[in-house]
């Protein structure tokens, strides 16, 4: 089965700049996450763009949605940051018809070694491979379809949000 | 969704003896694991036996079919050492009415930092919740019917096998 | 012998706020660095305080040096900022006689997983019991007295600086 | 100062197999080390061998002594396995002249994240830069001369012994 991974930034993929002591973003670390995983997977990495999700435009929302259509591989992972992830589910949503998105992140970066990005990126590829043509997040072990999550800030996870349209849970 | 994770041992939850200079059991990295994936499922870990698979015997998979029957959990990842990692699948296949199981492992312990163990859970636990009742190995990014899989020993990883039964693939 | 470690903050110690994305300071690794380390020295740590070493006031550093002061131990090992750890070495020289000071830090926090710390702290440790009595910088492997030292910003590393008194190198 | 690191193998570079299961030697991480630790010595690295130290023999150490003789650098860093570092000091003391040797190994392969190999790296090449001439042992953040150090196996660490001429300690 053909996967595509589009790499949109995000923790996931930040770095320690040990001469400004900041983190900021140099490459996708995906292909190694990919080995250190042994996946086996047909998979393509792209990278869309390398991005803070708090700084995400509408443009860039456009642009993302514009690779997933691009896509010739019917199943695609999106890696996202987390503070704006549900956005982008929701303006997914509807808009790629014959495929299964599914958005992960981070919560610490790959690169700090207690990270969640290789749980969370095996959960992705999984859910990926199963779930329905829809948008989905993946995050904490759960999977979320666009229009039913919300990211609990305090708390830092992603919890299930009552449904946009009925307001049922 | 509830669901109930059962240790059996493997490379998965090997350790290293800094005084023997060999590799042993002392005790399950599983609860580690899920805080590091930040997982929030509602997931048991039963702790069934700890062992190196090839030395599993008839009665250790009886009792790993046992523990599976036992569980109130529909859902059930498997953690297992990956040299007979198939042979138990294929024991307990057709014997687990009613629930979806998936076995995973690791090539790497768990503690040496590079392993595959944290991707193959987040991969396990996620199949776990959308695949339909019946016996499945997911390693590699990858899942795989019970009958439908070995290892490739010299490569290290999980390829279909042909069907058990017919013979095609 | 006898040996005292005095944390005062710096990249040494911070760790990842996951749920702000920025760095902080929650508590000094010291313990869990020596325990890596298999430290059989007689090592007591003491926390002076948990500071970016950019914020450090003259009334900071006069603290410390009360500190190194107060110690009973003859051989201390300081972990502090890099920013402006020649600037306190600086400060102490000349100021705890009968006492080997050794300052040390890091320019990737310990928990990042590539970390110099764990090297730097070797080092230090190592220093301390050999060198003179005098105030010192331990970094990138090397040892430099006090007034010969500063650091190269856009490297990232320590080099010698011409004598501070004479101008010769 | 020029130094030289020289490896002849030992738990320090030792690496798993991931298909074998069992710990064996690629090759040497120092290089891999020394940057991790920012070091900025001039350090040569020379591989003399690549082994368990249980497995030297008497045509090994001659080796390692040539290969000190040899060296232009007159401060060297040996790494070496813990099981027999003692007797390789022992064999090496009072034959390299005009030298500062230190021994210095890990209980735990670099590779497995939770080594002591960074630190006792950092410490080793500290202690060579500042002690005198003769052979010595750097482990557990101390350094004790060749002729004044055991391993304790049961505990896995060095002490000091008696006086090996005159039984006083």
């Amino acid at each position: 089965m053909k996967m595509a991974i589009l790499a949109t930034g995000g923790t996931f993929d930040k770095e320690y700049d040990e001469i400004g002591g900041a983190l900021y973003f140099k490459k996708t670390h995906l292909q190694e996450m990919l080995s250190m995983g042994r996946c086996r997977l047909a998979v393509r990495i792209q990278v869309v763009m390398m991005k803070d999700s708090l700084e995400m435009t509408g443009t860039d929302r456009r642009r993302i949605l514009d690779a997933c259509r691009a896509c010739e591989e019917p199943r695609i992972v999106i890696t996202h940051g987390t503070d704006t992830m549900v956005e982008t589910a929701r303006f997914l949503e509807g808009n790629v018809p014959g495929k299964t998105v599914v958005l992960t992140g981070a919560m610490i970066p790959y690169t700090f070694g207690s990270s969640d990005g290789l749980f969370n990126l095996g959960s992705a590829l999984s859910f990926a491979q199963v779930l329905p043509e829809g948008v989905f997040v993946a995050m904490n072990g759960r999977f979320f379809p666009a229009g039913r999550v919300r990211k609990d800030r305090r708390r830092g996870i992603f919890v299930k949000s009552p449904d946009k349209t009925t307001g049922t849970e």
